[in-house]
């Protein structure tokens, strides 16, 4: 089960035609592109949390989760680069468990290909989903007598500090079909050419 | 918003009741008891996988999950012994991220009250659940011509060597409401006495 080069592998990654299948299948359900992530937080602890999938990078395998650079899952991946997505779709009992490394992009990067990776997202968003990252820090206490402030956002204006690009480049994604009770285990490795095969093997669920 | 002693607090914790009306409201949703529990894993990589809620523990705010024995996460936990649920309900947009350690109950236990827990859990299980730990090791590889192996179960019968209950003691509660955009931190403390506390604050979504 061949992967290719970088390019190639978009397209012949034996796991991502089984996640475009359950995409697909569960469409109906709002929550279908929720997923939970997990990194690996302060003390060493596991934290986990609810996020959005805002769909594959270009020509690549790679994941795309907007975030807010003030939330602690930021200075958990800056400590531990690493996260697991677990991913259940509740219509078609699957389960797909995604490993990878994840890398942060937020306004500071020096590279202006992700920092264009990071304007596309943004204007992916809804302009109300861009208005979370207006408010305050997420997770500190809010005053009860707070007075709500009017927040005002240019829809043609570009990304705000707080948005920040999450990019989870899968390693190892473990596949479980609760309907049929079938598990098929898919395992990245590297050529000596730098491009990436897949392995794909059927395991005991 | 204080707790009183151990018993007593499974009635006072005030995220608890915020959980049974999230259980109430989307009751009937089957994944409604599903939700996706990190550890720590290999190489200190964050894990994560579905699992379901198999009630709490009497007299107590300990949540109760039923596992394999061979499965990876017994040698995280046995090495991390830790854990964050993250539990969303897709039908009332609620997140509780329960965040606490974890206890590993399998039959060497050497504590008879944790062996009665065990098969308490195991009887609790339908048959068909049960089954599942007379089959093969989870995640070894499937060798295709593999004869089908008649597996049979005695329904009196207690816990097999593979079943194992894990019991998460919860210490800090991340509450939010998506509808309302409400979000709350539940925080547990040990008071002098031993028994517990819990802080309650509303925190920025």
């Amino acid at each position: 089960m061949a992967g290719g080069g970088a390019a190639a592998s978009a397209l012949s990654s034996p796991w991502r035609a089984l996640l475009q299948r359950a995409l697909k299948a569960n469409a109906h359900l709002r929550h279908s592109t929720y997923f939970q992530l997990a990194t690996v937080g302060g003390g060493g602890r596991p934290a986990n949390r609810t996020v959005v999938f805002r769909g594959f990078q270009e020509h690549c395998d790679k994941i795309q989760i907007n975030t807010d650079a003030r939330s602690n899952k930021i200075g958990d991946i800056k400590s531990c680069p690493f996260g697991e997505i677990c991913w259940y779709f509740t219509d078609s009992w699957e389960q797909f468990r995604i490993t990878g490394s994840i890398g942060v992009i937020d306004g500071s990067s020096s590279d202006p290909a992700k920092l264009q990776h990071r304007e596309k997202a943004w204007f992916a968003s809804s302009v109300k989903s861009r208005l979370q990252y207006l408010g305050p820090q997420p997770g500190v206490p809010v005053v009860e007598d707070d007075s709500v402030k009017d927040v005002h956002l240019d829809p043609s204006g570009g990304p705000v500090d707080a948005f920040c690009l999450l990019i989870l480049d899968p390693e190892k994604v473990d596949y479980l079909n609760l309907k049929n009770n079938q598990r098929m285990m898919f395992t990245r490795s590297q050529k000596e050419d730098g491009s990436y095969d897949w392995m794909a093997e059927k395991v005991s669920p």
